[in-house]
């Protein structure tokens, strides 16, 4: 094992001190760009909205590899914390900090690895990009999304890309995300005609309607399942009427429902599976989709099986192929190129004293750096 | 066709000229006593809670025919009359006022019935007898059901019974209710374990399970409906969940239906069916079960035979047998001995300016007195 990587510790501890939540920046991109245009990289600060995003690039020609982060943190909270949530503090071979782990932590990690790369060989060949957005924990509209319509704009889309999100489990390197399930809210409104409950040939109720809707659409598995992703799952979340009569059949009712999907579905795809469902029952109705996100995947290949193979030989790891837990802003970078998430244990994210090992960050920033030779060369 | 029957008119003004909205009596019964005592009739007047009730009997021996009706009427309302609900006016040829044909104007002609038979049969065989109710439009609680337990008691059940609630529809006599449906309330709860939508494998969706439960409640009718009575209906008038969050699995959803129930079935019966369909869908559950009415039948035979052939010969109506609309106190009779409701058209009924023909009740009155002598020589 190499112990010559730089170490990412300092970097980190510069972007913990950056009070960025979401949208604020506070200095971070600041901080990255002090360290990444030393070594030779190009770096355009692009602006949208309130949002302060970089991306940094060096190198010419394939392959490209990007590394994808974000330096906006969620709120620390008001409670549970024993040390200032922007302080940075090393205790007890622990880096205490909102964003150690969820991802200044990676993003510093990345930064030594590339340091070390270029250092031991400037002639690497390709082109090393970093795209750092400050709307990755918020409403993700003036992030990373728009940073890869002006990347399209500009031709420098990458060949693939690495997100530094926090994907491990239990050891460093036991996971990797290669795709996330999507996920989808729907409100199915179905109407009938209001009446007497004691003469409803007279009426024609719309919960009768509705439960045969909702009998069809939960009676069926969505699938079985793919060899990367559970079985696409649906759960009706609400069913609501608020009739107080006993007597009257009301004219109305709607239930609510969120469907998490394998990339056997689109939203349009699930759009029409709930429109038919409501066609045959109910056919006045009114159905409302809301989709937070598809369904991605990156296929195995010469670019995952480098990552694992990468992993194995750093941390000793057989790292599992997962597409579990919520989004990513990996899910708008699928669209462009094969896309995985590797990074450090998340156990802490989100919560009071977030923390990472010291250890373990320098233990990513040499992974990272295997990576980067790995791909590139 | 008799003309000979004294007129009812005077009577039922003086009955709409109480104030008897229910509970209040206001000298209807007293009315009521100083028209049957002279006619031979021993009057108890049985007084439960706050409500005055009246038991008068004539005769020795049977058949004994009993009469039932009430003196209480729904509250006037406030606009729409055109005359004083509790003025007994007539006018064009109609008896204006509350209670003319709900049914004062009933229980007069009853009473005009009953003097004619006597005066032109002064021995007439067996008894006759009247329950007259100040709580048939209320709770229904301290009035025809208690006289009933105290009549038991004094073993003077009747044989048989005419309700004289407004049952013909378009013409006097176009219809006799030999009985109505039932009427059952039930509030489903099902209880599941809350849980994340994403991960539905850790929770247990209590809407999923009453979805199914209600789909097997609506999907099959109950029967096929019978001679006499419309099938069985089973309206779901309310389900309710309140979950505002798209990604929460609720811990527990609720159902309200309401059943109308034909001789088929009984409340007991219904119930052990919505406990069986819950059973095999949701083991964890609540049921609460209403019931304010179990459904009855006077089956065809002597008693409705000669009602029909008195119809016939007095008005020319061929008198259909019918079961539909709401309850009334023959429910609480049907217990007893076989009972038949047959009255004035009730168009009016509860509405403004109620008013019956003068013509009309006079006819009612010639074809009570025409039952009376069917039923009882």
């Amino acid at each position: 094992m190499r112990n010559d990587v730089p170490d990412p510790v300092p970097l980190a501890q510069a972007l913990i001190r950056c009070r960025s939540v979401t949208p604020a920046d506070d200095g971070a991109m600041a901080v990255l760009e002090a360290a990444l245009a030393p070594l030779g990289f190009a770096c355009h600060r692009l602006r949208f909205g309130e949002i302060e995003n970089l991306f940094a690039i060096r190198g010419e020609g394939g392959p490209h590899l990007m590394f994808a982060g974000h330096t906006d943190v969620v709120p620390p909270g008001t409670t549970g914390w024993t040390t200032d949530p922007f302080g940075g503090e090393v205790r007890d071979g622990l880096l205490f900090g909102r964003g150690a782990t969820d991802m200044k932590g990676g993003v510093a990690a990345w930064i030594s690895a590339v340091t070390d790369v270029l250092a031991r060989r400037p002639d690497l060949p390709g082109t090393l990009s970093l795209l750092i957005t400050g709307d990755e924990e918020g409403p993700a509209v003036d992030g990373t999304v728009k940073v890869l319509d002006w990347l399209r704009d500009q031709q420098k889309i990458p060949d693939c890309c690495v997100v530094g999100e926090p994907t491990s489990k239990a050891v460093l390197g036991d996971t990797i995300k290669v795709g996330r399930r999507g996920s989808l809210n729907a409100t199915l409104t179905v109407h009938g005609t209001q009446g007497h409950s004691a003469y409803p040939q007279r009426a024609d109720n719309p919960i009768h309607r509705l439960v045969r809707v909702l009998a069809a659409l939960t009676g069926t598995p969505l699938d079985q399942g793919t060899e990367f992703f559970e079985p696409t799952t649906l759960q009706v979340t609400s069913f609501d009427v608020g009739n107080p009569a006993t007597n009257v059949i009301p004219p109305s009712a709607t239930a609510r429902l969120n469907i998490r999907f394998n990339d056997r579905h689109t939203e349009a795809s699930l759009t029409a599976h709930l429109r038919a469902a409501l066609e045959a029952e109910a056919p006045r109705h009114e159905l409302a989709v809301s989709c937070s996100g598809e369904a991605f995947l990156t296929q195995p290949g010469p670019f995952v099986a480098a990552l694992q193979a990468a992993v194995l030989a750093e941390t000793g790891q057989a790292a599992k192929l997962d597409t579990g837990g919520g989004t990513s802003d990996a899910r708008f970078i699928a669209r462009f190129c094969p896309v995985a998430e590797l990074g450090a244990v998340g156990a802490t994210m989100h919560k009071a004293d977030e923390s990472t090992p010291v250890a373990e960050l320098r233990a990513l920033a040499r992974l990272y750096a295997r990576v980067i030779e790995d791909v590139l060369a």
